[in-house]
C-alpha cells in the first residue's frame, strides 16, 4: 500500500514533466487511486497548463481514464475537454454517468458544446438533452440513470444471472428497483436480500414495497434531507407520472450537502453564493458577490446616523456617552447574530419549525434575561475599575456607568429578540431563514441599541 | 406506498393514545419506515412522557423495534432506557450496532450504565468497553465492528457462501476486507467484484489491495473528506500496529459532516459548540455556550471607547462626526467578515492552504480596491443627496462628505486584508480558523476604522 510517489512530493512528478519523461511518470502513477490521479492533473494543470494535463491524461490506459476523468472538478473537465480531440471526448462521454456528462455539458461553452453533442452516439444525445432540461437543484438535476430494474416475477437466481450480464456500467448494482410495464414502481430489493434467501425464491416475497422516492422536481436539499434521515445509499427517482427515471445515489448527497453549507454559510455573511473554489473565481465575480449586501448595508446605516444626529446636542452636553456607543453596539450586534445563527442553523436541521416560534421566544427570553444580567454586572465593574480608576477618567460617573449598563441590559433582550424571530419570520414568508445573519441582524439593532441608549440617556441624565 | 396515516395527521394517532387504542395504532403504523416510527416515537416522549413512547415502543415486533431504536436521537434513546425493563435494555444492546451502542452508553448517567452494561454478554460488554477508550471525535469513536473479513485463497463461490452464513448481522455486505492471519488489511473485494467474475476465481486475483483505510486515532472530520474526495461508502479503520479493527459507513460520516457544519457555523457566530438540538438544550447550557464569547469581546471594546475618548475634544468641535461613526464601522465589519466567512469555508474544503497566504492577500486587495471604490462613490452621492439636501443637515460638509469617504476607503481594504489573513494565520498556529469569523473580526475592525476615520478627520480639519 505504500507508494514511492504520492502528492506529498509532488515536485518529484513535476520533474519528469519538465524532464518530458513522460515513461517515469507512467511508471510512478500506475497504483495510484484514482481521484489522487485527478487531483494530480488538476496541480499539473494549474501550474502548467491545460495541454500538459491531457498530455498526462493520455498516459493512463482508457478503463482508467474515464475513471479519473469523473473525479476531476467540472471547471477542469471543461478546460480539459477544450483541447482534446474529438475521439477523446467522445470516448469520455459515453463512459461518464449522465449526472456527470450534464454537469459537464452545463459548464461548457456553447460552440464546445455543438462539438461535444455532434461527437456523441445519438442515444447519449438524447439523454443529455433530456436530463439538461431539469431544474437546478432539483432531484432531476442530481440523478443518473445507470440503474438496474426487475420484474418481480424473477427468481434470486435469475436475478443474479441479471445482474452478471447487465450490471458492468452501473452506478450501483447493491440496489435493484421493481417495476412493471409502464416502469411504475413496485418496491426494492438488495442484493443481500438477494443473498439472505434461497436461489429460487422469488423476488416478489421479497422485495420492499414501501420505498422512499423523490421526484424529478424536488429540491435537492429535502433529498438530501431524505438520505440522512432514512440512513440510504440510493434513492429511486419518478417523473409527475410515476414513473421511475432515475436514481440518486449518496457521493452526490455528500456534494449536495457540502454545496449547501457553503451556501448557507455565505448567506450568513453577506455573500451572494459562487460556483467556483475561492482561487478561481475571478475579482470581479467576487466583488459582484460581495458588493449588494455591503451597499445594502451601508444605505441602511443612513438610521443610524440620524439617530445620533437627533441627539447631537445631547451628545453634545455630554460627549463621554459617545465612548460607550461602539461597545453597545456591537455587544448587540453580537448577542443577535448568536441568536439570528442558531436559529437559522436549527430551522435548516428541521430541530424547530415555525409552529415552535412562541416556544423559541420564551426560551430566548430567558437566555437573554441571564446574559444581559451577567454582562452588565461586569460590565458595570468594568467601567469603574478600567474606564474610571485605571484610566482617571473623571467624567465616567456611576451613574453614566449605571445608564451603559441599563441600556445594555435592554439592548442584548431585544437583539435577541429580534435574533430569534426574524429568521422564522422569513421562513414562514418563503425567504432563506439564512438571510436573516449577523450583517443584516447587526444593522437592525445597532439602531434599536442607540435608540434605547440615546433614550435611556436622556431621561435619567435629564440632557 | 400511500398510507391512511403518516407524520402528517400525527394528531389522529396522538387520538389513539389518548384513548388508549393501543391495537389501532399498531395497525396504523405497522407499515412504516423504522426512521418514521422512530420519528412519532420521539414526539411521543415530548408530549407524552417517556412511559408512553416505551409503551408504543413494546408494540413494535422484535426485530422492528431494534431498528426503530437505532433510529432515535441519543438523547432519546437514553431517556427511553432509563424507563425499560433490565431485559429489554438487554435486546437493544445486543442488537445494536456496537458505534450506537457507545454512543448510548456515553449519554447515560452512570448508575443507568452500570445497570446497562451489568445486562450485556460477557463479549458485548468487552467490545463496548474497548470501544469506549477511542478519543472523542477520532475514527475509532464512529467506527463498528460488525464487517466481513476473508481469507484470500477463497473463491467467489466460497466467498458468496460466507456471505451467506455469516452477513446477516453486519453494517454492510458489499465491502469484504481481505485480511492475513495477524488481521492485516492486504486488499478489498466488493460484492461487484465478485458478481462480475466467475465463481472459481480467486479472491486474490480480483481484490484491490490499493486501500484508502484510516487509523483510529484519526480525525472523524479528516475520514469524512476522504469519503467526500474518493466517494467512498465505507473505510477500514486500523489499529497502530495494522491490525484491522473496525469499519466507518458512509451514514456515520453524513452525520459527521452535519456535526462538523453546525460547529463550523456556531464558531462563527462566537458561540461554543452544543451537543443537542436547540429546544433541548437548557437555558443554562445556551447561556453558557455564549457567554464566554460576549464577554470577551465586550470586554476587548474596551479599546474602541479609549480611542473615541482620546479624540473626545476633536468630536467636540465638530460633533457631526459622530453620526457617520456606527456607518463606517458596521461597512469595516461587514467587509471583514466577508472576507473572513469565505477564506474559513475554503480553508475547510481544502481549496486553499497556508502557502497560498500571498496569492489570497493579492486577490483581497484587489477586491477591496474595487469594492471600496464603489461604496465610497455611492456614499459621497449618498451624503450629498439623503444627510444634506434631503434631511438639510447643513453641518455635512463636502469636505466631511470627503472625509468619511476616504477613511471608508482606507477601512475597506484594512478589514479585508485583517478578514483574510487571521484565518490563515490561526491555522498556521494550529487554532481553528473559524473562531477568526465575524465577531472577532468586527471588534478589531471596529477600533481600526476608528483609528483611521480620526486620524484623517484631524489631518484634514486641523481639529
Amino acid at each position: 500500500m505504500d507508494q514511492k510517489y504520492t502528492l506529498e512530493n509532488i515536485e518529484e512528478l513535476f520533474n519528469f514533466i519538465e524532464n518530458k519523461q513522460y515513461r517515469n511518470l507512467k511508471d510512478a502513477i500506475v497504483d495510484w487511486n484514482e481521484a489522487d490521479i485527478a487531483e494530480l492533473i488538476e496541480k499539473v494543470a494549474e501550474e502548467y497548463g491545460n495541454e500538459k494535463a491531457v498530455l498526462l491524461f493520455r498516459l493512463l490506459s482508457k478503463d482508467v481514464a474515464s475513471d479519473v476523468f469523473a473525479f476531476l472538478p467540472t471547471y477542469v473537465q471543461a478546460d480539459i475537454v477544450n483541447v482534446m480531440s474529438d475521439v477523446e471526448v467522445k470516448n469520455i462521454l459515453e463512459d461518464l454517468y449522465v449526472d456527470d456528462a450534464v454537469d459537464l455539458i452545463e459548464e461548457l461553452p456553447a460552440n464546445v458544446v455543438k462539438r461535444v453533442l455532434k461527437n456523441a452516439t445519438s442515444q447519449t444525445r438524447a439523454t443529455i438533452n433530456q436530463f439538461l432540461k431539469y431544474p437546478d437543484n432539483s432531484a432531476g438535476s442530481i440523478m443518473t440513470n445507470e440503474y438496474l430494474a426487475i420484474k418481480k416475477t424473477l427468481t434470486v437466481q435469475q436475478t443474479f444471472d441479471y445482474i452478471r450480464s447487465n450490471g458492468q456500467d452501473m452506478e450501483t448494482i447493491y440496489t435493484l428497483f421493481v417495476t412493471d410495464k409502464q416502469r411504475h414502481l413496485e418496491g426494492i430489493v438488495t442484493v443481500k436480500d438477494l443473498l439472505m434467501n434461497p436461489y429460487e425464491t422469488v423476488v416478489e416475497d421479497i422485495m420492499d414495497p414501501n420505498v422512499i422516492y423523490a421526484v424529478t422536481t424536488d429540491d435537492q436539499e429535502d433529498v438530501a434531507d431524505q438520505f440522512s434521515k432514512y440512513g440510504l445509499v440510493t434513492m429511486p427517482v419518478v417523473d409527475s407520472e410515476n414513473r421511475m427515471v432515475g436514481i440518486v445515489t449518496v457521493d452526490d448527497v455528500v456534494d449536495v450537502m457540502e454545496d449547501e453549507a457553503t451556501e448557507d454559510i455565505e448567506k450568513m455573511a453577506a455573500i451572494l453564493p459562487t460556483e467556483k473554489p475561492y482561487l478561481k473565481t475571478s475579482v470581479f465575480n467576487t466583488w459582484k458577490s460581495r458588493i449588494p449586501w455591503l451597499l445594502l448595508l451601508m444605505i441602511s446605516a443612513t438610521f443610524t446616523g440620524q439617530i445620533i444626529t437627533s441627539f447631537e446636542d445631547a451628545l453634545a452636553t455630554c460627549v463621554v456617552l459617545t465612548a460607550f456607543i461602539p461597545m453597545l453596539m456591537d455587544t448587540g450586534g453580537n448577542s443577535g447574530s448568536q441568536a439570528s445563527v442558531t436559529i437559522i442553523r436549527a430551522l435548516s436541521l428541521g430541530d424547530i419549525e415555525f409552529k415552535d416560534i412562541f416556544k423559541v421566544i420564551w426560551k430566548e427570553f430567558r437566555v437573554s434575561i441571564v446574559c444581559a444580567i451577567t454582562l452588565a454586572t461586569l460590565n458595570f465593574g468594568k467601567i469603574m475599575l478600567i474606564d474610571r480608576l485605571l484610566f482617571n477618567n473623571t467624567d465616567v460617573t456611576v451613574f453614566i456607568a449605571f445608564v451603559v449598563c441599563l441600556a445594555m441590559v435592554f439592548t442584548i433582550i431585544v437583539a435577541k429578540f429580534v435574533g430569534c424571530t426574524l429568521p422564522m419570520l422569513a421562513q414562514k414568508i418563503g425567504l432563506d431563514p439564512a438571510v436573516m445573519a449577523s450583517p443584516f441582524i447587526t444593522t437592525i439593532v445597532d439602531a434599536i441599541s442607540l435608540l434605547i441608549y440615546f433614550g435611556i440617556a436622556k431621561w435619567l441624565l435629564n440632557i
